[in-house]
């Protein structure tokens, strides 16, 4: 059974090798994929997008792990959502609630059997002392009621809202890649009505004609817009850093306008 | 059988992907596990640290790899460490000597024999020529005797001295993680006499009252001290970095004190 | 079967997280091992020289595939090369092609059967769409010749030329890896008529005499030159970086001479 580990631990540390231990010593049999762990420090919003984009990809009942958890310790509190194809371990933080925009959770459970935690459990590494051992006995075939009672109310995280009025679409910077590509909250559905050509895409004083097909449809080091990877509106620049040549961040606003 | 790896290399370079080719040639069904390659380069403290850490987790029986090995291709010989839950294989540089505080290994053996060592035998990629191959073969059940004689001396290192006297307990910082957590030498078990609300932590011109439970015990951009998931004492900033605020680096000296 | 993936999408995002959920939702016998994926962006000559460095480590039949590619959804062909000791998969942009110089590949095959590939291919992440897909099927017994038709024509990259003239051997960096060692492109081969101890070796204007045998035999914080693992001229400092120091870059001229 696969288990994928997201977390914001980086590579330094051996925070990870810690929990695959814990997961190994639990079901030797286990496969465990790392999907990332160069999670900005505390970034909810980074791993949730992370997630709701790689989830798909997997196989049936796969188990994804995400230890992004400034709360670790407090009152937050450890949960396993069942999904019809995945499962998704993590804090109550939010983080698993993109995953959750398009499914419907079947039961979310509240890890509080103390028999599938490591003990005695850490108030600082619940990746180690209870996400890792959850994941590892659910992968063994431990029912999901067996870890805890089932809960209604979880944290929500929200998808920034895509405002269309008119001839324009707003939205804004979602997440910027290791390549310097900077994805907004426009999807491919919010633009498939428009004519790819007689779009306008604008980011601060930026001006991008149309929608390009592939990053070498452009001359190098020149702007461009695209559908990307994951079905979102990307403004990137061919054989360079979208991000350090227009400085842009998380949030930045991205318009997009139909001249007819 | 599992095999972890331990390295300086980084993430960059293929040295850790060939040095999993040489294993999965040897054994493929070995499982290897990465622990760590991001251990600061020849950094022979960190990486004993990070080891005696994570041992404790995993399956009985998991060979340990370490390569942090500044002297490769000198005089220093490559070892093989037994213990009764585990093995480590690695430099004679004290890297593996951290783990054997708490357990004396059964033999030390040095990795002689040719014939477990990749032909023509480098002087600069060890990691390649004989760890790799050495963990390979153990973990295809080849007898700990068969790869050299057993010797008596290797090098350690020490662990920092806490000094205790009255009422205050002195030590110093051993590891700074990546989220700029501070860990100190002083272990739980040095504490464990005194009221944790009633004690002190210096560091600097830095003083934290008290033990917190968790790091979202005190508000946001506070210091605050706890005991971490390694058993040691750690002083931290909640959702910032201790390292970065306090410019502490490894070897700054910590004090408890005890107000009755 | 094993799959090698090297790639320069980085430790940050989830990229190759996703390129293994597809490769374990087609094979999930199959096993994947990470060679590389801190290759610098878009730089085709540094994976085509880490794959040469490290296929020959790698068991019979495994699966290279390599995605450093910045033509990604324009007319550069995706490429299946079969050698006789294992497979690459990349595309035509010369990144396999250092691995050809030594062995002539058998077939070359352009991945056109649009049946493995996901769908709808996206322009952006052919590394998901098209060779995580191909490299999976192949795992699974596959056939290359249903992949796609056979092709003759493919891009090359070239070593960089190394020119003897009398006692005088030239060549360049060509590597510089995470420790600051600069490998040349002059190789053991270059070098074997020649006394070791009578060589002096040239970098802007250091001159270094003489081969040494290892790291340790020069005083720390030292230059030194050595044949390294990877069989190449590499010059170092002994507990330093040779990059750092001598502000070295990939493309830098070396030049041997002999000193009768």
């Amino acid at each position: 059974m696969l288990i994928t580990l997201t977390t914001d631990f980086g590579y330094t540390d051996p925070f990870v090798g810690i929990m695959k231990g814990v997961i190994y010593r639990i079901n030797p049999q286990a496969q465990v994929v790392d999907l990332s762990h160069g999670i900005p420090a505390q970034n909810i919003m980074a791993a949730a997008l992370v997630l709701r984009q790689a989830t798909p990809y997997f196989p049936r009942g796969t188990i994804h792990v995400v230890v992004v958890d400034p709360g670790v310790g407090s009152t937050r509190l450890p949960l396993l959502m069942e999904f019809e194809e995945s499962y998704c371990i993590g804090p109550d933080n939010g983080v698993l609630s993109l995953v959750m925009e398009e499914k419907t959770p079947g039961r979310v459970i509240h890890l509080s059997n103390p028999a599938y935690k490591l003990q005695p459990t850490s108030a600082t590494f619940h990746g180690r002392d209870i996400f890792a051992p959850a994941a590892a006995y659910l992968s063994r075939g431990v029912a999901p009621e067996t870890f805890g009672e089932t809960i209604k109310d979880f944290a929500r995280l929200t998808w920034p809202a895509v405002i269309k009025t008119g001839t324009t679409i707003k939205g804004e910077i979602v997440y910027i890649d290791g390549f310097g590509n900077l994805s907004s909250s426009i999807g491919a559905n919010d633009l498939k009505e428009l004519p790819g050509h007689k779009l306008r895409i604008k980011l601060h004083d930026l001006s991008i004609p149309g929608l390009a097909a592939n990053y070498a449809a452009v001359e190098q080091h020149k702007y461009l817009a695209l559908v990307n990877s994951w079905g979102l509106l990307e403004i990137a620049v061919y054989k360079g850093s979208a991000q350090k040549r227009s400085g842009a961040t998380i949030g930045d606003k991205v318009e997009v306008t139909w001249v007819p």
